[in-house]
């Protein structure tokens, strides 16, 4: 009995390793300040909870498998209130977005097909890569050049006869970036040339922060049965436990192979279809309130970062991340000492470090990922801790 | 643009081909009974409901990656009562089954990798082989012989260096097979013997019609290690919508690996989980009540089945299918024509052609799968329908 390869390639995830730590030090009654996960503290949309109280039906059966078309047909007015142009018949309901990236996976990159990501990225699309078989290939982006798309070079040096597709996440977990209108064309015009598919992961299109505008992968004109577009409401709506997202595209052929993937698992969870569908629905006032509550968490957190000595951030554009860099000479060995041998007052801090979202081992060794998912307060007192580490640190550079 | 090589060979659902007929004849005002599916008409336990409209929270976030303690703990105690010990850290929660089968199969198979399975099998297994590169080795089982285990020869003949592991269904979909304590041995000890990994998929261990007992994967002795228990509440509870399934192992590496795997799709879903955990405390008399409405349409299906001139169905021991021989040219014709040619006092009925069960072209051309999952007025009316349609096929031998 042997586990496969690819189960002892898969990585493990960037705050694995810190677990026990934050688990021990809670038990030494130590409040932890989570800045590692992208789960929100905002409240899931009232109408949403409503819904699930409103269930009236007497057997919870499948749905099908690719979701309500109920749930399929409001996602098009969503859509549509983005320039985003979609049929039901062009949406797939997922279980969470985990499930579109791993299906989009598996239906269009076999063995050794390569994929090219921008490093850093989210660190689950390794798992997915590594799970069907494909290679990521990375485009350095830096904390110097504010994680910025690099120019077109880098991209094609990265592209081979195996190259199959560009992934993005627009704004960007983890480093907060939203790509340029000139940015988005540069990528149109590779993929076209190259005749590549255009995965883009847009679930933090409610999460940007200038008045830049949002350019979907689905407005570049000339590209649009290349693209597929993962999305999921987790975040939007503070229902990462529903487990709801889904796969859009325009082409045919990759819509039907997907649902093979999807008619093999059966169906995508019924309940959370119902929360979603309810929750679409929302009053613009919740996703107003939301937006300035991130807005203001940004600018507070960001600030307050760039104030500690030897720390730097640039402004993340989109999402509830950023990408630090720290005068640590590691920022995993910090990332646990704060966890294993440093409080504040009784608290202390949780972070990512940001090794764990590149791929050469070595890159992003003195930076951390840290999510803005607590309120002010408590990024008050989570800064606290962060500045008092530091000046405590002994690995301090 | 071309899709994997992977998502070409996926295979269509069983009962793909059909849809769109069943969808015309309902259009034409046609009711028809569906034969086709393992969706239960039985109701969702009460408290499972309840437990719906008692969620109180604020926020719908996501749960542990191996699902929640609670849920995991209470399973314990339903596993024990089949005399299944299990902690709550052998067990993890999974999306559905289905979730269960493809990360055993991602952690356990490689690409090249094979696994026997007796056919005909579930459908999905094969999809799910196909996600990960996996080759399934069939060993056959025939209507003739009741669809029970075949010599232990048969096995030894498909086990090559290749070989990592056998999968059972057990009570069997889409036969209905139990295996016997003998049988079960026999497993053991080829497992043991070449050192396999034992898939048991035991979703319907509730649906068990004879005094004969159910022997677990996890009653065998000396293989515990060996042993990846699937699982599911969708069929005991009647929620097959909430997508909660589970996968059980004693096997430290086993368990570390598909926790890998979840830790990358994030978690299963949070109110399935919630309902799950209810309805685990249901009152035995509904599961009772489950049981003695299957036993009885269980015999009254075969029964009526076996009236039909030239129609031939073993006795099901356990789930609630059965696989029948019809006598007809090919099956999957006679389900198409009964919904695009025939109607009967304004019905029809939509049947699983079972080629879509067999490995090998040709095999199981005269047979249907019929799942049981109707009340017995429709189960009535659905037999009428089948032995009117028998007499008019053009096709009939």
């Amino acid at each position: 009995m042997e586990l496969s390869q690819r189960a002892i390639n898969m990585p493990s995830s960037p705050i694995r390793k810190l677990a026990p730590y934050a688990e021990a030090a809670k038990r030494n009654g130590i409040h932890v300040y989570h800045l590692n996960i992208g789960q929100p503290d905002i409240k899931t949309p009232e109408c949403g909870m409503q819904a699930l109280k409103d269930i009236d039906r007497s057997i919870l059966e499948y749905s099908p498998s690719d979701g309500y078309l109920s749930l399929r047909t409001k996602m098009v007015s969503y859509y549509a209130e983005y320039g985003i142009y979609l049929s039901p018949d062009e949406i797939i309901i997922t279980t969470g977005g985990s499930e579109a990236v791993l299906f989009a996976f598996l239906a269009c990159l076999g063995p050794g097909d390569e994929i090219i990501i921008t490093d850093p990225f989210y660190a689950n699309y390794m798992a997915f890569a590594i799970s069907v078989g494909a290679v990521i290939k990375s485009v350095k982006t830096s904390i110097e050049d504010g994680f910025r798309l690099p120019p077109v070079e880098a991209f094609e040096e990265q592209i081979t006869p195996r190259t199959k597709a560009i992934l993005i996440c627009n704004p960007n977990n983890p480093t907060g970036y939203l790509y340029t209108r000139a940015e988005m064309n540069q990528l149109r015009d590779i993929v076209k040339r190259h005749n590549l598919f255009l995965f883009s992961d847009e679930v933090y299109r409610e999460f940007i922060y200038t008045g830049m505008p949002y350019i979907s992968a689905f407005h570049l004109k000339g590209i649009e049965e290349n693209v597929v577009l993962f999305d999921s409401v987790s975040k939007r709506y503070s229902e990462c436990g529903i487990r709801i997202g889904c796969l859009c595209t325009k082409n045919k052929m990759v819509h039907e192979a997907v649902m093979k993937f999807c008619q093999a698992r059966l169906s995508p969870p019924l309940i959370g279809q119902i929360v979603a569908e309810a929750s679409i629905g929302v009053q613009k006032s919740y996703l107003r309130g939301v937006y300035e509550e991130y807005v203001d968490r940004r600018n507070f957190l960001i600030d307050g970062l760039n104030k500690i000595p030897g720390v730097y951030s640039p402004i993340p554009m989109g999402a509830f991340y950023t990408v630090a860099k720290l005068p640590v000479d590691d920022a995993e060995k910090f990332c646990i000492w704060c966890l294993s041998d440093f409080q504040y007052e009784g608290a202390t801090i949780m972070m990512a470090p940001a090794a764990g979202f590149y791929t050469e081992p070595g890159e992003g060794r003195h930076e951390v990922r840290i999510a803005y998912v607590l309120n002010k307060d408590d990024l008050a007192k989570a800064l606290t801790c962060l500045r008092k580490a530091l000046e405590k640190y002994p690995g301090r550079l």
